[in-house]
């Protein structure tokens, strides 16, 4: 039963959803007694974790759902040990960072965060879609893999050198250990005796796509673990006493434990997955309004009736979530988009073999690996590793096609991606996510210095397509490019197809005529909101050209350049940092014309995409004001 | 005895040193019983390999000492399987690189390098410093540490996909293990039972700096290793019945061996090392004239004596090698300079802490780590791991000053950097070995892509100071900044020391009046040579005004604007690739003006500095020439 007072709350967003969910002040009296109520706490964070996501539309349900229990526990033992040595310094951070929403609903619980604020995530000024320091509470930023224990590592040295205690506890993700940092950083920890750190690995076994064990299996952990001078520990991650019987205030070595636990734990049908071609369903993205109805009375049933968790809720409603993610029906998608045509050339091309760092739903590789599994290599999530295996690929004869988000791409194998550029082969990168949209994961994932960094690298064309027929075209064109090239993708693309584009660098594409303001854009985003304020200028009695120029900073044709003459106004809208790109290319070649940027100066917000490019000054009313002059 | 027709050669160089080797004729002969002979083989490759060393000026002879018997022998079984198995794809690689001068000895003893081109090391069109796909028989560049098994992966990859067989063997350094991409690359490679690879690892227990254990212990490598499934195997790697014991054509896992060896085997004095406080002076740099005599003299006896290695040669005269790589006394270096800055500033300010990726000597942070041992960080080779460790340090209000090459430190830790710079805190990046020279190691070495991707990220001032005023300058005013700043040094310096300099964003600094031209420069290098062109235009009847403006790509203040007026020509000089910094600032702030470039257009050359200044057109002669116009 739940206790008086304890009762779940309706939150009544303003668009009119009814959110179910659990005041700060119902889990103040659940901690009274913390070991007694903690099923009901932890039925409760789910709840809200739930109702967050549902407010939010995005985020990670399944690995909040299986690290919530090693998070509260985590927090509530830093907390103990605090109050009983007050100058402890003490820190709990995750590394992975898309368990956001399960440590917000923590922090909620322990009063640190107020009931309102659950609502705002995702969204401008917010709680951001991966933890920043920003939030109070938050010690650092996540969101890119692999960095967490060399965070701890730093805390732990700073307080060394202040004299001062610590603990620090590290929540990393089963999959999150492919990356070679993690590898890297304990060593040194273990050298240095840095027994304040306790790592926890939220040891779910299913990773982006599937399991972790088909993607790229960690072998022996223990061996692998205490070979590198660290104590190594396993137990149930989403069982009270078993957690806290590992993690100790007092440690002999710096200590990792595999905390095992199951991925959408605990809502039956978010704990069912075969994995066969299949791809895990509650990754990432909310559920829809009868699969939250659902879930929510799952959870409500468990949490009345006192279930345990292991046992299955006979009466739960199931929940359907088959279309949700299949990636077909994503509205608009360039990713879907980008897993025929890939297939298609595939197909053509028999010497094209496609790399891939666990994002095949993300980055559209799916129907390559269904249809040519001898010629699809899963890195699993270890980008430097797969840039250097690409870059002896083409030295063989072969073109490899390179997928990751274009953040990760552009800056965790850097130098992998330079070593390969110096051997003159071709390799084609492709970046996902690239840009602003969609803003709700936060500056980890909006990639906005890529366009610098791959311009600044030698021998590379960086190209970033504004809609499908140019995303094929920029396939065709690195397909017959003799040098490397980088395409640079906005996941959420434009579905129109242009049927002829003049595909060549140099010149731009028309795809509006009138006026004497031109708007150059690259990438879908941009074009759509391009598109829509032209229609608002011309609602205004102003038209304007819009040209896309998809072939980043390149050299500008004579006779594309004469056809600008006309203007009075050439503005040109870049979705990333201005460091190098088409403004940079327009303004060398027009040195009499009066050409200005729209972009991106700052670190990328997060928040809803209406919101954040609202904020950065990239919607359609706001180029529309600025275009005019 | 050394027999008829194997005697030493004697190579006279234009430059009239006389050097001994072994031609290829010699070898052929060995090889023809090659396990009999191979105690011979193997010193006169020793011998070959201090000699083109000694004609390079520079090069690696403790590893190239300690590796030569595995790349003997891979090679050579590689050869016999190739024998026995025509359609055999096989390969050799290095992963770390700088045992190039003893891969090229062995290719010479195998009949694939002539006798001439053994000393064109490090010269231009020559032997690169660092092994590069244009020499025939190198299969992949490398350099760069940790990228080798991903490597051998995609060789492996590719003959699967073309459903050839294939053998690859890769040689890594026990101090490159610390590389996370390593342990990335392990896991896929058990996963896909990439048999077809052996890495051996070259353990000579001694890093750039000191021991392996003393830098960051490598932990038990036999549980690391088969905890990834990977089968692990030891043995003596400068025994010839060790190492083929070992090294097998068909295996039933990934092999990882480690082959235990002495750095500097076999000449007595360079393998007698304590470590303590002191670095190991045979790892990079050649010999001086009476230490190479001594050397030769060595080799010849236990060569002639048929003397096993393992024993100690008493008659074989000593080695004197205590000033030679004493830091004090390297010429006009700009490392030692800053060894004396940073230690006079870690004094003053009690929040510093410097962190180092073996490369104290390099990167002069061994005054500071002799001095403040509390407030330095060895991460060994371990850049993303520095990086992160640095991100947290600087959030608990510490001041982390972070050293590597600039190659390494711009594009290997750089989602880590980005990352950092997201939680707006304060970090000093120190890279050195920036620019064009010393040209002898290569691309991999000789940075060149660090200021546009430093440029690329938000939030940091890129800094290249030309002179040890402006060193001290630099760090003055980075530690006084609110950002984070990324220091660009030329590791050969310019011993000069303004007395006053005006240091600030915005102004030039001017070194030299007069003339209609203006020559503006960022680093030593730069200085240097735009100094010489200066005094050459000069004698030529034309003046010309020298400006260092180290505050590359930023905002330039309009007092200082003015002052440029009056010149006709304003010719900037760039020692980095075109994408970002002065030259695009002075072109923009200045539109009006005649503003030139002359910078590295392309992959900087291999080769002695004058060489390749020459070849890139920045040496004074040809600056003086263009910049007349």
């Amino acid at each position: 039963m739940i206790e008086n007072g304890n009762s779940p709350s309706i939150h009544t967003l303003v668009s009119g959803l009814n959110l179910t969910y659990f005041k700060a002040s119902c889990f103040t009296k659940w901690y009274g007694d913390f070991n007694a109520n903690f099923l009901q706490i932890s039925y409760a964070a789910r709840i809200n974790i739930l109702s967050s996501i549902k407010a939010a539309g995005s985020g990670h349900i399944g690995t909040s759902f299986s690290s919530i229990e090693c998070i509260l526990i985590a927090r509530k033992l830093l907390t103990e040990w605090k109050e009983d040595q007050p100058k402890l310094e003490t820190v709990f951070l995750s590394s992975k960072g898309h368990d956001a929403p399960a440590i917000y609903a923590a922090m909620h619980a322990q009063g640190d965060i107020k009931d309102e604020l659950l609502f705002r995530l995702r969204r401008l000024n917010g709680l951001p879609g991966h933890p920043e320091i920003d939030t109070p509470g938050i010690p650092t930023n996540t969101g890119s893999l692999g960095m967490g224990i060399s965070k701890a590592k730093g805390f732990v040295y700073a307080n060394r050198i202040k004299k001062l205690d610590s603990r620090v506890i590290v929540l990393l993700g089963d999959g999150e250990l492919q990356e070679g940092q993690i590898w890297e950083s304990l060593p040194g920890a273990a050298r240095d005796n840095l027994n304040e750190i306790t790592v926890i690995v939220d040891a779910n076994q299913i990773q982006s796509d599937t399991w972790v064990s088909k993607t790229s299996p960690l072998g022996d952990l223990k061996s692998r673990v205490e070979g590198s001078g660290w104590k190594f520990l396993e137990c149930d991650g989403n069982d009270l006493d078993s957690l806290t019987s590992v993690i100790n205030k007092e440690q002999e070595l710096p200590t990792f434990i595999l905390a095992k636990t199951i991925k959408g734990a605990w809502v039956n049908s978010m704990m069912s997955f075969s994995g066969e071609g299949k791809f895990y369903k509650y990754h990432s993205g909310s559920l829809d309004d009868s699969n939250y109805d659902a879930a929510i009375s799952e959870l409500l049933l468990r949490m009345e009736k006192n279930i345990h968790p292991t046992l299955k809720v006979d009466a739960a409603p199931d929940l359907n979530m088959e279309s949700d993610q299949s990636p077909k029906l994503r509205p608009e998608s360039f990713v879907t988009a980008w897993s025929e045509i890939l297939l298609a050339k595939m197909e053509q091309h028999s010497e094209v073999v496609v790399l891939d760092a666990d994002l095949s739903f993300d980055t559209g590789t799916y129907l390559a690996r269904e249809k040519f599994p001898e010629r699809y290599i899963q890195a699993g999530i270890a980008e430097q590793d797969m840039v250097s295996v690409a870059g002896t690929l083409a030295l063989s004869g072969i073109t490899p096609i390179v997928h990751s988000f274009a953040t990760f791409l552009s800056m965790r194998p850097t130098e992998q991606v330079f070593n390969n550029l110096t051997e003159r082969t071709r390799i084609i990168y492709c970046g996902f996510l690239a840009g602003l949209i969609p803003a709700a994961p936060g500056f980890s994932h909006q990639a906005v210095t890529d366009v610098g960094i791959f311009l600044s690298l030698p021998k590379i064309d960086v190209i970033e397509p504004s809609c499908i027929g140019e995303l094929k075209a920029s396939l065709e064109f690195a397909l017959a490019s003799r040098k490397s090239t980088y395409i640079r993708v906005n996941s959420i693309g434009n579905p129109e197809i242009s049927a002829q584009i003049d595909f060549k660098p140099g010149v731009g594409i028309r795809r509006r005529l009138g006026g004497e303001i031109a708007l150059i854009v690259s990438g879908a985003t941009m074009l759509a909101q391009a598109d829509e304020a032209a229609e608002l200028l011309s609602a205004d009695g102003v038209e304007a050209s819009i040209y896309s120029y998809p072939f980043l900073g390149s050299k500008l044709e004579k006779n594309f350049l004469i056809s600008l003459e006309g203007y009075s106004r050439i503005v040109v809208l870049e979705n990333h940092l201005p460091a190098l790109g088409n403004f940079q290319a327009f303004k060398e070649a027009l040195p009499s014309k009066n050409v200005i940027r729209i972009g991106i100066d700052e670190l990328p917000k997060n928040g809803r995409n209406d919101e954040v490019l609202a904020f950065h000054k990239l919607n359609a009313e706001k180029l529309a004001r600025f275009a005019k002059g």
